[in-house]
């Protein structure tokens, strides 16, 4: 009767963590390579090729047992929608990953890491765009695929008084060895500045390697500063089971400059392992280095 | 080996969504026809009738990925108790739904409706009732059917120093077309008013139609003001799997005039997609108008 | 695909609690014999004997439906971690619940209850052992059995500034009628009082009766006070699923004295019940007297 499935993904890991211009933080992190989260989610088949879809899925830090990304955080910030889908597409309400941070992650060798990737940090934790991962009070909505062509479409309705109404959807191509998407999104200005933010990535796989580049904006519609964003980087097979993963990334005006290292040890489909360096620098602080020896299990 | 089944609700919509003297939200909003959860149950057979039971219950917001009904609720305030039950009926102790809640709900054509039901609006977010839907420190018994006939207790301790101790109950038939319980619920007063509760209802399923119809009253010890509250409602098959649903209430001194109408489309038992009106009349102030589009998945 | 298992524990009571000094609580309350929790946990088979293995585990409170052990608890106080194990023992990185902990529910006949156990009251909640029982930012590591014999070793971070590093582990043996343990641990200065502590712990089951006896002490290295704690308790099998449970622990300095006494019977091997009197004396104040009938059920 109940069709609810249980999943998530525990990434721990031990090593030294630093920003640019932070303190060595030398400890066992947690979601350095991909952020913790347990969920459920569930699909009812209602015939003629309609079916109800729901998912609530909950960060988590395994470091300190602690629910949410940081202090604060609400519970179930990953996702939390119901929806509908069927041959036209999918809709879901409620909270939704934006389309912006799905392109992001898919375009660049680190993934959805917020410990290392470059692309990740320089969107989403320097001070760029503004506005979560996920859109509260959202509607998304995703077409079908026609040959390799999705898109994807998401409203969401004024955030409290912190921001105002956002929309925001990509084009995503994935077909044989290129793959390619453009995202965009607008922030409106509420107590946070409003942003618009487009963004080109793309992928090709040359079979010894796959390389990764993405080029963006982010228009800070309050201050009028613009930031560009440039990334490149290359993911090479080693092996059957391991891959060495690169990335750089240039973040203007704020000057940020990323370089990831890493080297990636698949034990099976769901659990692998991996080292990684980082060096995070800005202009006048310190540079930041960092290395971990991690492990990341998908359940 | 484990028998722990997960389960739960998402209920998300779009619309206005208005209170008589408040503002406007046009919002995407969760659990309006029915407040969004999860939870976690189980029964194991002990042998001889015997069984042990177990249920905790999460509520979630899955407009804004929050936990609970509102910022500050406690995680598990749906049900979290264990117990045992047998021929003789079924005992749990821990937070337990009040009968008061489950009275009102079974007898209202919008059901446990936080948003739409009138009933529910009446007794419990008017400042009416005091004490919550689910009791602290309460041990709840509820006894086996005979005919038609069931009964339900409850006792709770003092709930810290804001409710005194309380104790409840009700007594609910169902046989045929028609259906019918009592209520009754006692809550001392602590640093929140003491209020005792009494509400009949009742329904007739006509076949063409099912009515419904509540009349009670809540007297607030410490204030010594007597609150009435009728409700009368319907809800009339629409082919296959639809309903049409009305239901009308007037909660005296507060002077408060609710009416709700609905259409309700089963896309199959644990799905429906809804669109409901809802007028809610308070003195001096403007009136309230709500109109939504929802839909609500169970798993 | 998924071989996600869901589980956990509830235990609800109702009594008198009344610690030393402190007022008599006459409640339903949650947790008193086991702390309630319910959690996640899986393990995949990586091939070659090694496996993956992670568990995320969250401690609620069934009387009022909060998460956590007490308000302000992280959510995945019980355990949060992610590891590899195979022929040459298991490694986990994240939260971890201590040795020290495991080996005082071990050797005494109230176990891990936080309610009545005069040993988990004498080291957890009396001021004497600093840190918790679940270490964050921890490494453990828990060797193969060999004979009777394993051991486990910890080391924590700085635990933000409240706890400096920590070590700690323990050697159990378990063959025939005997068993043993030894622990250790040390927690270093933070904000928090740095603390070393051993204990030592047995039991012997003579068929009739299983004993139990534990000698510790808890060195305060900021205060430069130790604190000796001499524990011993027996179980008595009653019938084919009653035991009776008796236990009694002296805590030095405080001039604490605690002795429980209760009787179990097991409904099965996931439910029982019990009745369990406590009397908890410190110098000056009155004595504290507790008496509690509980069912404890896990899923």
């Amino acid at each position: 009767q109940s069709s609810v499935q249980a999943y998530g993904l525990i990434d721990v890991s031990a090593g030294q963590f630093q920003d640019a211009g932070a303190i060595k933080d030398k400890t066992v992190a947690s979601g350095k390579m991909s952020t913790s989260y347990f969920g459920f989610k569930g699909s009812e088949d209602l015939g003629g090729g309609l079916k109800a879809n729901f998912a609530i899925e909950s960060f988590l830090r395994a470091d300190s047992g602690s629910a949410g990304r940081f202090n604060g955080d609400t519970f179930w910030a990953r996702n939390a929608y119901a929806g509908l889908s069927g041959s036209l597409g999918s809709v879901t309400a409620g909270r939704n990953t934006t389309s912006l941070f799905v392109s992001t992650l898919l375009f660049n060798a680190f993934g959805d890491s917020f410990g290392f990737s470059p692309s990740i940090r320089h969107y989403f934790t320097s001070g760029t765009v503004t506005g979560d991962t996920g859109w509260n009070n959202s509607i998304s909505y995703s077409s079908p695929k026609l040959g390799g062509l999705s898109a994807q479409l998401q409203v969401a309705g004024n955030d409290g008084k912190t921001l105002g109404r956002r929309y925001g959807g990509n084009v995503l191509y994935f077909g044989g060895a290129f793959a390619g998407s453009f995202a965009f999104q607008k922030v409106k200005e509420g107590t946070t500045a409003g942003t618009t933010t487009w963004q080109l990535g793309g992928s090709y796989d040359a079979g010894f390697a796959k390389f990764f580049g993405q080029y963006g904006k982010v228009a800070n519609d309050t201050t009028n500063v613009d930031y560009k964003l440039g990334e490149v980087g290359a993911s090479v097979p080693v092996g059957a089971s391991g891959k060495l993963l690169a990335e750089y990334g240039k973040l203007s005006v704020k000057g940020r400059k990323t370089v990831s290292l890493g080297y990636d040890y698949a034990f099976s489909k769901r659990t692998d392992g991996y080292v990684v360096y980082m060096n995070d620098k800005l202009p006048v602080v310190d540079a930041g280095n960092s290395f971990a020896l991690g492990i990341r299990h998908k359940f």
